[in-house]
C-alpha cells in the first residue's frame, strides 16, 4: 500500500478493504455514509493509533464530500456546494474565542497550478481582524479572521511550518484553518472531492513538500485541515493499472502527474467555493451569494 | 497504433520499427541523426503517400531537436538551444519577399497551461511590420515579421484556421510559423524536445482541438509548424504499460494528462527559446543576448 | 478645446456650453436626460456636420450612463448595472440576421491595466457560433456570437482595424460591438461611466492608439462602440487646473496619466458588467446571475 | 511643505533648498553627489533631530540612484543598474553574521500595480537558506537569505509589519531589506529613480498604507529600505501646478495617482534590476548574467 500514494482518508479506508477483501470493520476505525446539500458525504473516524498505522493517517476526523455535478456547473450546485463545505467545516470548529482570530492559511505554489488552490483560496477569505479593530461596532456580527499564503520553501527559504508558527506565536488564533492540494489514488476523485479533517496536515502530502507537519502540537491550537485530490501520481496510477506495487520508474524528472485537462479553471472553481465555504462557516451571518459580490 | 497517439514523427517512426520488429527501412521515410549546438536532431522525411500513411503524418520534412540540460539550466544551455532552434528553423523557412512579412502564429489556450506555448510564444516575438513601414532606414536590416495569438473555438466562436486564413486573405505573408503545444507517446519527450516541420498542422494535433489544418492547401503560403509535447495522453500511457492496443477507459470526464510536476515553469522557459529563436531566425542581424533584454 | 482631450461625447458637449457660457442650444446637437434601473443616463446626439464640428465627434447617437454606487458595490449595483448596460445596448443594435454573427471586438493592450478593458470584456463574451453550428437545437434560443481580442499594434504589428476587417470580409457578422477603453476630461468620470454608441470607435481614441476607425464604412457593417473613461492625461487635468488652454509640458516621457488607486479592481469589475451586458442584449434568455455562473 | 507628499528624502532636501531661496546648507543635513555605474548618486543623510523634522525623515543615510537610460533599454543599462543598485546596498548593509539570514521582505499589494514592486522584487530573490542547510557544502560560497512578500492589511488583516516583527522573532536575521513603492513629488523621478536607507520605513508612505513602521527599533535588527517612486499624488502634483500649499479637493473617492502610462512594464523591468541587485549584494560570487538566467 505504501507505493499507492493518497492523502484521502477515504481511499486509504477502501484500499485497506479491498486487500482485506472482505467487509470486516477495520479496528479502531469508523466509517459512515450521509448526505449534505445533496452531496454524498462520507465520515472516516481514526480512533486511535491502530487504525492510524493500518491507514497511515493521524487519529482524528476526516470527512470527505464528494461534489459531482459541481464541474458541470449545474445551476444550484455551486452555491450548494458552498453551503456543505461551510456545514461540514462548522462541525469540526472549535468554539470562536473572543478577540482570537481565526488564522486561515493556503499553502502551495501559485506558480503550479494544482498546487495554487491553497492561494487561491487565500484570495477568496474574507479577513475582518483589522475591520473589527478599527470599527467593532459595524462589524460587530462578523467572526475575526485573518489569512495569508504562506509561501513555499523554494521561492521563501523557510517553511510553510515555520512561517505559521512564526504567527501563532504573535496572534494567538483560537484555531487554524489551512487549505491545501492533496495527491489521489483514483482519478475518479480529482477535482471532486472535498477533504475536511481535525488531524492537521501531515508531512510529505499533497503536491508539495512540506516537511514539519501543521497540527495541535506544533502550532499550539486546533487545525483543520481542507484538502482536494488535484493530483494522481503518474506512478501511482501506474501501479494501479499493472496491479503492482511496485511502481515503474517512468522518468527521471522530479515527477510526474496525471491531472485534468481543465485543471485550470478546476482549481479556480474550487478554490471559490471552499473560499467561500470557509468564509461562510467563519461569518454566519453572510450569504454565499453575498460573497460572490463582495469578492471577486 | 491509432490507439497510442503522438503529434511527432519520430515517435511514429519509431513505433513502426519497434511494430516491424526489424530494421528495415520504411518505403517513402527517410531518417537521419545528426547535432546542432550539441544538441541531438533527428531528420524525418515523409517522402510519399505511402510513408504518410504508415506514421499518420502528411508529407514533409520533420526535424526533432531533443533539448537535453536545457531544464537544468546548464550555464550555455539557454542560448544554445535559442540557436539550435534557429538554425534548424532556417533550413525550412522559404527565402523572404520583399514587403511580404512572415506571420508567427500562436495556437492554444493561454488559461491552460500545457497549451499555453503559442500564446506565450507570441509574446516573446519580435514584431517589425509597423516599424518597417514607418521607419524603413531604421529598421532596415530587421525581417518583416507580424504575429498574432489565434485564440481557441470555445472563447472565440472562430477556428484557428479561420482567423489566420482572414489575415493571410489581406497581409499576403511570405509565409506563416505556426506554434502549438503536442501530444507525445513517450513521458521523456515532454518539455525537452522541439519538433519543426514544412508539412503544417494537421487537425486534432496537440493539447487543443482545431478541426481546420493550417498549411500550404489551406492559407495559400507555405506553413512551418513548430510544436513541443507537453502532455502525454494518461490512455496512452496506459496503453503502453499494459501493452496493450486498447487504450482503458481511466475516466469519465473530456480527458486526462500526464504533465511534469513543473510543467508552468517549464512553458515559460520554452516559450522564451521557441520565441527567441524564430526571432533570432527571421532578424539575424540580432543576438539572442539582444533578445533577452529587448523582449521580457 | 483641442488641448483638453476628451473620449466623451458628454463632456465636448458640456465643454461647448461652458465656453460658449450660455444656455443656447448648440446647433446640430442635441442631448436629454432620464434614467435606466435607477442609473442616469444621457443621450446625446450629433445631428450633422456641423454639431460633429462643433463637439470633434462622429454623427451618431451616443449614450452615457453614469454608474454611481457600483464601486462602492452596494448590493443590488451590479445586477442593475449589467441590465442597464443591455438595455442601452439594445436600442443601439441593428436586428438579427439569420446565419450571420455578432462580432465583439476587444480592443486594446491586456499588459496595461486602464487599457485592458477590452481584453477583459473579450474573455466574459459568450460566444456561440460554434455550438449553434454543431448543436442547433440546443442553441435555438441564443444568438449567434463571435468574439475576439484584436490585440495591439506593438505586440503583433497589425492594426486592430486590419484584424478586424480581416475577419468581417470572412464571416460576414450581422454588426460589431467594440469595446474600449477611453480618456475622459473630468477625474468625476473615470470607471464611472459608460459611453455606447452608434458612431463607431474615431482614430487617437483611448489611451492606445488605433489610427484606423472601426466604423460602418470602414468594415461594411453597423459598429455599436462602448467603452469606458480610464484615465484623464495628466497635461489635460494640469490645463484645466490652470485654465489653459495650453497644456504644460510635464514630462518627456510617452504620456502621463491620472487613474483611480484602484484601477486594477475597477477595470475587472467594469469588464463584468460591460462583458455580461453585451452578453444579455445578444442572448435575451440568459439572466445576469446565470452569465456570473456560467462565466467567471 | 506637508501638502506636497514625498517619501524621498532627495526631494524634501530641494524643496527646503527652493523655499529656502538660498543655497546655505540646512543644519543636520549633509548631501553630496557622485556616480556609481555612470549613474548620479545623491547622497542625502540626515544627522540630527533638527535635520530629521527640516525633512520630516529619520535620520540615516538616503541614497538616490537616477537610472536614467535604463527605460529605453540602452543596451548595458540593465546590468549596469543591477551592479549599482548591489553596489550602493552593499555599503548600507551590516556585515553578515553566521547562520543567521538576511530577510528580504516584498511590502506592498501585487493587485495594485503600481504598488507591486514590492511582491515581484520577492520573486526575483535567491533565497538559499534552506539549501544551505541542506547542502552546506555545495552552497558555501553563497549568502543565507529568506525572503517573503508580506501581504497587505486588506487582503490578510495583519499588518506588513506584524507579519514581519513575527518571522524576526523566530529566524534572528542579521538584517532585513524592506522593499516598497513610494510616492514622489516630481514626475521626472517616476520609476527612475532607487533609494536605499539605512532608517527603514516610516508609516505612511508609499501607494500602501502601512502603520507601524518596520526599523531597528520595531524588529529589533538593522533595517534597509529600498524603494523606487511609482506614483505622485493626484493632488500634490495639483498643488505643485497651481503653487499652493492647499491640494485641491479633485475628487471624493481614496485617491487619485499619477503614472507613467507603461507602469505595468516599467515595474516588471525596475523588480528585476533592485531583485538581482540584492541578490548581487547578498550573494557576491555571482554575475548579474548567472541570475538573468537563473531566476525568471
Amino acid at each position: 500500500m505504501r507505493n499507492r500514494r493518497t492523502d484521502l482518508a477515504l481511499e486509504s479506508h477502501q484500499l485497506w478493504q479491498q486487500q482485506a477483501g472482505q467487509t470486516t470493520q477495520l479496528p479502531g476505525v469508523k466509517a459512515e455514509d450521509r448526505t449534505r446539500e445533496g452531496f454524498p458525504v462520507t465520515a472516516v473516524q481514526v480512533l486511535d493509533r491502530e487504525g492510524a498505522r493500518a491507514l497511515d493517517k493521524e487519529m482524528g476526523t476526516y470527512l470527505t464530500l464528494t461534489l459531482d455535478g459541481l464541474e458541470r456547473r449545474e445551476e444550484d450546485s455551486f452555491f450548494r456546494a458552498v453551503r456543505a463545505v461551510a456545514a461540514e467545516l462548522s462541525t469540526l470548529l472549535p468554539p470562536p474565542v473572543e478577540n482570537s482570530p481565526v488564522l486561515v492559511v493556503g499553502l502551495g505554489n501559485p506558480a503550479i497550478t494544482p498546487d495554487a488552490l491553497g492561494p487561491l483560496v487565500h484570495r477568496h477569505t474574507l479577513v475582518t481582524r483589522h475591520l473589527i479593530a478599527q470599527m467593532p461596532d459595524t462589524f460587530a456580527g462578523f467572526g475575526c479572521v485573518a489569512g495569508i499564503a504562506a509561501g513555499v520553501l523554494g521561492t521563501t527559504g523557510l517553511e510553510s511550518g515555520e512561517v505559521v508558527s512564526s504567527l501563532c506565536r504573535t496572534l494567538h488564533p483560537s484555531c487554524v484553518v489551512a487549505v491545501d492540494a492533496l495527491a489521489a489514488r483514483s482519478v475518479h476523485r480529482l477535482c471532486r472531492t472535498v477533504q475536511l479533517c481535525d488531524a492537521g496536515i501531515s508531512p510529505g502530502s499533497g503536491v508539495g513538500n512540506h516537511r514539519t507537519p501543521l497540527n495541535q502540537e506544533t502550532l499550539g491550537v486546533p487545525v483543520i485541515a481542507i484538502g482536494v485530490p488535484t493530483v494522481v501520481d503518474a506512478a501511482t496510477l501506474a501501479a494501479d493499472l499493472l496491479n503492482s506495487d511496485q511502481p515503474p520508474d517512468l522518468d527521471d524528472r522530479g515527477g510526474l502527474f496525471v491531472t485534468p485537462r481543465d485543471i485550470d479553471s478546476q482549481i479556480r472553481l474550487l478554490s471559490r467555493v471552499i473560499g467561500y465555504g470557509i468564509d461562510l462557516a467563519l461569518h454566519p451571518g453572510l450569504s454565499p451569494e453575498e460573497l460572490e459580490l463582495l469578492l471577486d
